[in-house]
């Protein structure tokens, strides 16, 4: 592996930044930036207030998942329950209060399980993915206007609608490896 | 698991949309949708042309990797060779390219290893995954502007990165899983 100092020939920097949108849910700024060889280009992105992402495990090792109607794609994805953070809320607590609001659990071990990034191209949003147990149904608090579903699958059965290209949202397909390589959740990941 | 027809009752109608922004790289648009209890709600979302990531295999079974600066996050990422595709490019036919492109390889022999949805709430962007095997180096043919560096880890040296932390970009976890479910290319992804 190179070290962080070997990669400064990669660097682009700041010259000028604008809000160009600034929407009820996006907002987009573009950057002039100049590039490691001294010219200069455009960076247009989103700003983003971060996300979590809770991997809740019941008692009988199945765990949390939704689908809900996602309007972009035009289709019901099925995911694990995740949420955007109110701005300046610590990830903890963002993932403590989307697990009640959407899937109706409280849980008493919290482990942070890492951090992804979702569009290193055009977003600043980083996601904090949690290990969720120890679960107590408490009951949903869905925001106004939200509408889903919640169900339960074991490891295996998530990794065998992987397979099937029924699960495709990003963020659930990396948190069940990274769930799987903390918890030993399977024997063998390979199918 | 429940069945499309059972999902009607989620499901979200456009009623309106429009143009917001219109950048050289993001295309925003905002629309006014029913939801299903029949109040309306709007939708704020990126129209994208979709986008391909290699797992590009080695003979010694190493995976070619970039190091690359992402300017939103203002870091050097760790990912899987990815590009965006041209306006109704066929994905094979930009993966092919990507892979000259940026990383200088050709390939004999591609094989699909599934579809990803990088941000469902806010952009219609899916990533098509493809295995590339029987690799030449042609030489790389950068963009201009485009400047990022090449490497080369094996399966376990991308599952160690990811449990450090070193690995956050979304799609090259998500493809991570989905190699090693196709190939076995670990005996077991527990760590």
């Amino acid at each position: 592996m190179t070290t962080d100092t070997d990669l400064r020939h990669l660097v682009e920097t700041k010259i000028e930044s604008e809000c160009v949108f600034d929407g009820k849910l996006l907002h987009v700024r573009r950057d002039v930036v100049r590039l490691p060889d001294g010219t200069t280009a455009t960076r247009e992105y989103i700003v983003h207030p971060g996300a979590v992402l809770i991997v809740a495990v019941r008692a009988d090792r199945r765990l949390v998942v939704e689908r809900q109607f996602r309007y972009p794609l035009d289709r019901v994805m099925l995911e694990f329950p995740a949420g955007k953070r109110d701005p300046g809320e610590n990830a903890l607590i963002s993932a403590r209060r989307e697990l009640i609001e959407e899937a109706g659990y409280e849980a008493t071990t919290w482990t942070p399980l890492g951090r992804v990034h979702t569009v290193v191209s055009y977003s600043t949003e980083a996601i904090d993915i949690f290990l969720a147990e120890g679960l107590s149904h408490v009951g949903a608090k869905l925001d106004e206007g939200e509408f889903l579903e919640i169900d339960a699958m074991s490891t295996d059965e998530m990794l065998a609608a992987l397979d099937r290209g029924d699960i495709t949202d990003v963020k659930t397909v990396a948190a069940l490896l990274m769930y799987t390589r903390r918890r030993g959740g399977s024997s063998s990941l390979a199918a």
